[in-house]
């Protein structure tokens, strides 16, 4: 009965660099290209909109460690690392033999992962003498911790937040606004764009693609001030990367190595920050790991997606960029799960898809609330909608385990809580929700690239 | 720069017994007697409504020390212990020479210490063949927690949530049916004691005195149901000094020693399961620590209540408890902490606030949401407006160090987040939320015993 459960670290063992898989990936990923000169992008190229530190750490292919800036591990050791948990209650209830992991990011401030790219990020716009930073968010979980980073680090911040989710969970708007920041829904009348947009369609509701070219015009039209992102660009997963290399390190105290690491996959910010610094030892060391990025049945690039330069936003304000796209005018439905709702995936983990080291996996929205419930009854937590995702996947390794009676070691990422969704557990236990298919028409009707 | 913040500790080093202050106070609580027979009651007489392990808790003024059961600590163990931190945000924000340390229970299950409790209480009310559990919540913290628990062991559990509280805070009641329980709002007209008092009031929007009432006639008239209460008696205290007993540990991590100790008050819970651990060197070894319960200006019991046998709820279905009490009666108003809006103390703390060991501070609403504010812009974690009492309090402790140039130590616990309580701080920020001040004669007006 007195087995460990939590494994944790001290403050002189929490990682002091992030890893940066790009330097040894076996295909380093394409760059970005600027959509009307057809040519790569530079660093340069990408600091007129982001802080110039992020802009150098998003085209770097040499340097596999970064070290963390002093200022930010200062600031990670007030809730790093999180915990990383053997599930032994949710073993039992599937009555599996795998050993069953999660590492808890739930704990972090604001309750999910997107704090650990949110103060590097606002601390090197700082640094350079940024007095404003801005962004978009969806569900809000990037804005709410992005206004806590600029809080810390004295920087205004002005978040536009996707209008529908405004409504349906206007709790992280207050939590935004608790932490002083501007909050505008998207589309917007403050931005050209945002006005374009609504003159076209008056009852638009909003989508993370309206909400990054709004952040961006501000962005590009206010002085000293920079825009942030909470996904998808690869210096976002580097800085996740310290969820990953904790994890590492807990695994060995708790004298096991995952046979098969699991996130749920939005824009690739958490998968990558858990995976990469595991998947660096089957690149170079021959371990055998398997991969599993785990998105939406409704919104399924990597399962369904083409592989092409695509835009990351819908008025195309971004660079094109090499990924698993769905095409930039997908419509994803209204899933509870809105950090998963976007159209493409990450530059690095699109490679590493296409060259076989990892895959996905897609999974009913239903399926998602009944692993959330069964997770929260047997280990406490109720997850958010997201992390559902990658709690599912694990639940249908661990029934293969059952059945095949394998032992495997499965370890997964807990992204965040969902005590801020409760709404969409209301609405589950209500009957209320329901599954979302995409067909090959759906997909085909879409536009990628110019 | 390198400052240690964080100190936790090993599984191995959890605590694996509670510490029961009764046994080493210098004046014994006096004991809770039948208000028909004016006789003290026996552990057996409790055992009708409460599980048989916690009436025996209830009364044991002669055990310092009890041990936890094997079953439960291997639930403490998921989350357990909690982080104490070093506030160095907070310090540097108010400009104190204070040492200022919190203990962090928002990160145990459902975001609040009150799951120290539910889990000892269903678990032995699980031990003795009980099926059912009830009880009532304020806020929903304590209902939440014993949700959950009750899920862990496998009982099903019925929720009187205060009426008023189920409308502020939508969230708890979704997150209490996320667990399986069922939840019905207080005054309901499913109990004679909710009718009795609907009856006489029908706008009236419940109190924890009106829920107790509830859940207590559910337990009696129910088959194989326990009844089950989150603060204000004395076993509930011992399984919260957890709290305690791990900060002591801790505190000597980082090498300090409180010279001032602070929790927010309701009925005791939280302010016992963190001070009392630290009063036994007080009353043993001649430490000189301060003690502060943090309680709402709209509900002083500690700092304008009278010392009176009263009953702990409503209808007058409790024993009488020797406590400060501002009458059974009382109404407080309706500030968004919850938690605190009970009109009496627990035993132990009202007879160790008689005998000088402690002291209480009321604290208007407005002030505890700016600590609360000013607390999560420098720590990041919003917190629960209950915790913001005992932020307050600190507060005042380390202006008055600012003061005085003193290097105060500063102990408080949070003991639990805001995520749910945002509606709260957007009321606040939009200037919408008041102080309630009490008259003397709002105080006369009630009824204190029978």
């Amino acid at each position: 009965m007195n087995r460990q459960k939590k494994f944790i670290l001290q403050e002189s063992e929490i990682p002091t660099q992030w890893y940066n898989i790009m330097a040894e990936m076996p295909n380093k990923p394409l760059p970005p290209i600027h959509p009307a000169t057809r040519q790569p992008l530079t660093w340069q190229d990408l600091a007129h909109i982001f802080p110039e530190e992020c802009a150098k750490q998003e085209l770097n292919q040499t340097d596999a460690w970064i070290p963390i800036p002093e200022e930010v591990l200062d600031k990670y050791r007030y809730y790093r690392s999180t915990p990383l948990v053997r599930a032994y209650a949710l073993e039992e209830a599937l009555g599996t033999p795998a050993h069953i992991y999660f590492k808890n990011e739930s704990t972090n401030p604001l309750g999910s992962h997107k704090v650990n790219s949110a103060l590097p990020q606002c601390y090197y716009a700082k640094q350079e003498g940024t007095t404003n930073v801005t962004t978009e968010t969806g569900a809000g979980q990037w804005g709410a911790a992005l206004s806590y980073a600029a809080s810390v680090y004295g920087l205004d911040a002005a978040v536009y937040q996707v209008k529908i989710s405004m409504q349906q969970k206007p709790y992280r708007s207050s939590i935004m606004r608790t932490f002083g920041a501007t909050i505008e829904g998207s589309p917007s009348m403050s931005t050209r764009a945002g006005k374009d947009i609504i003159t076209r369609d008056p009852m638009h509701s909003g989508s993370l693609g309206t909400a990054i070219s709004e952040a961006i015009e501000l962005a590009t039209t206010t002085p000293n001030c920079k825009y942030t992102l909470g996904s998808v660009l690869n210096h976002v997963a580097l800085h996740q990367t310290i969820i990953g290399l904790e994890a590492e390190k807990q695994m060995a105290l708790a004298g096991e190595y995952p046979d098969v690491v699991i996130a749920c996959f939005g824009g690739g910010s958490n998968f990558g920050g858990l995976a990469f610094p595991f998947m660096r030892h089957n690149i170079k060391d021959g371990r055998k790991t398997e991969f599993i990025a785990a998105e939406p049945e409704s919104c399924p690039k990597l399962t369904r997606g083409r592989f092409e330069y695509d835009f990351g936003d819908e008025a195309g304000y971004t660079p094109l960029l090499p990924m698993f796209t769905l095409g930039h005018d997908f419509k994803p439905a209204n899933i509870h799960a809105g950090g998963l709702r976007y159209h493409g995936a990450g530059v690095i983990v699109s490679q590493l898809l296409k060259d076989g080291l990892m895959h996905g996996v897609d999974i009913p929205q239903l399926e998602t609330f009944e692993a959330g419930i069964l997770f929260a009854r047997t280990e406490g937590i109720i997850p958010a909608p997201e992390s559902s995702h990658a709690i599912a996947a694990a639940i249908r390794e661990a029934k293969k385990c059952k059945e095949t009676g394998q032992e495997r070691v499965i370890l997964f990422n807990l992204s965040g809580h969902g005590l801020i969704d409760m709404t969409a557990y209301d609405q589950f236990i209500n009957g209320d929700l329901h599954n979302y298919q995409v067909t090959d028409e759906d997909i085909a009707r879409n536009h990628i690239g110019v």
